[in-house]
């Protein structure tokens, strides 16, 4: 199947500019030189999907149900490569696998895969995500299974995060840049080779770091974006490399 | 029927830049405090449409099924409110309409409005847009029913704005802004008293533009986001003015 056979989904609206984001670095990571040369992508956003976060870690409203709704309207439309860029919802990604029979690129496995060829096995990782991500062990596990070290936030780093999310949520990325900007430089001084953004908002307030240079960033949503586009037939660029901190 | 009722469909790919940059502007022209105060949208956005303006033009490829097949995909999604971020596409409008069913806000229409809110009727405008828009006569038919004066680029502008839609479509916002940037300098000597961006490309090459102060620009896809956020209840910000030229 080539490019044009293909058709992307992409599950979103957890939350919208995180979306919005991953859908415009896959078009500028996409290599064209005209409108035609671009994939198909079918986009389902509903931001009214109950919070992933309260529902993994406290059993709030379930967000499940309208997630598999979301991933049956992106089978029924002919999506050949799903991707859902939002990392806490993934905790739901084999139960979603089960239910709507719909293929996904798995941006956990990618990011390890990226992982993987850039560092080998072994290393220092840093993990910046909501508390649900980190709680349910999505990244650690197999980030222990390739011998990473794993480097979680202390408390008050996590609450950097958390405020960096939010405001990203809240249409603020230039403030949510500089509760980013405390979580890396907290991360940098554990001596993590690499922090991965571990959520997807994370991306937007990391276009407002400040501190430049001392850790080394990877996005997931970079790796999954090449992944579609590999996917699909198509070369895509070298994942950068970002060195903040 | 409320926000969350609504399902915003957007017809795009036409192209897939301009889709994304209109979707970034509904999330962030939307008042919200959560994820879930966000409008649920769908896109389909399929850039293996024929050409637009060449059919248009000088009758390549005729576009219109593979648009037609898009805006039925919408309406089966329970489409609500559908835009479409293209001008071009706007001269088969009535068509789609008419055979999908399907209820469109006409940015043609919207922009129109929201010139007579600014200027009342009459006044100088300057459009820049593809040469099938232009062509068409889209904007200057209403325009001159309002009684404004319609300023139409010389050929050498033209040329300027052919290759800053070019150069957005190729990945090349940047140096599409310099192009533009060439384009709004010659309008700006033709005394109109407002610029209309009438191609949706062009607010991405707009943000790396380097003259400012001389003429002021409307962008018809903020207008046409503010459209959908007021269609779906909600209260949108001012539509923002910028000085440019």
């Amino acid at each position: 199947m080539s490019g044009p056979d293909h058709l992307v989904g992409i599950l979103g609206g957890m939350g919208p500019a995180a979306t919005a984001e991953f859908y415009t670095k896959l078009i500028r990571r996409t290599p064209v030189t005209r409108d035609q040369d671009h994939l198909r992508v079918a986009i389902w956003a509903d931001p009214t999907v109950p919070d992933r976060v309260g529902a993994v870690l406290g059993g709030t409203t379930d967000p499940y149900p309208a997630m598999l709704e979301g991933a049956r309207r992106l089978r029924d439309l002919g999506t050949t490569v799903a991707v859902m860029p939002c990392h806490t919802a993934h905790v739901f990604l084999p139960a979603l696998v089960r239910d709507s029979g719909l293929r996904f690129l798995d941006m956990v496995a990618e990011t390890m895969a990226a992982l993987e060829r850039r560092e080998g096995t072994a290393g220092r990782v840093g993990l910046l995500g909501t508390r649900a991500t980190l709680a349910s062990g999505l990244y650690q596990d197999r980030l222990r299974e390739e011998r990473f070290d794993v480097v979680l936030p202390e408390e008050p780093t996590q609450w950097q995060v958390d405020l960096a999310i939010r405001k990203v949520k809240q249409g603020n990325p230039e403030e949510a840049g500089q509760h980013l900007d405390n979580a890396v430089r907290a991360m940098a001084r554990t001596d993590a080779n690499l922090i991965v953004l571990a959520c997807t908002e994370l991306p937007l307030a990391a276009r407002h770091l400040t501190a430049v240079g001392h850790s080394e960033l990877l996005d997931p949503t970079d790796v999954l974006a090449d992944a579609v586009i590999r996917e699909c037939g198509g070369l895509p660029p070298a994942t950068g490399r970002r060195r903040a901190g």
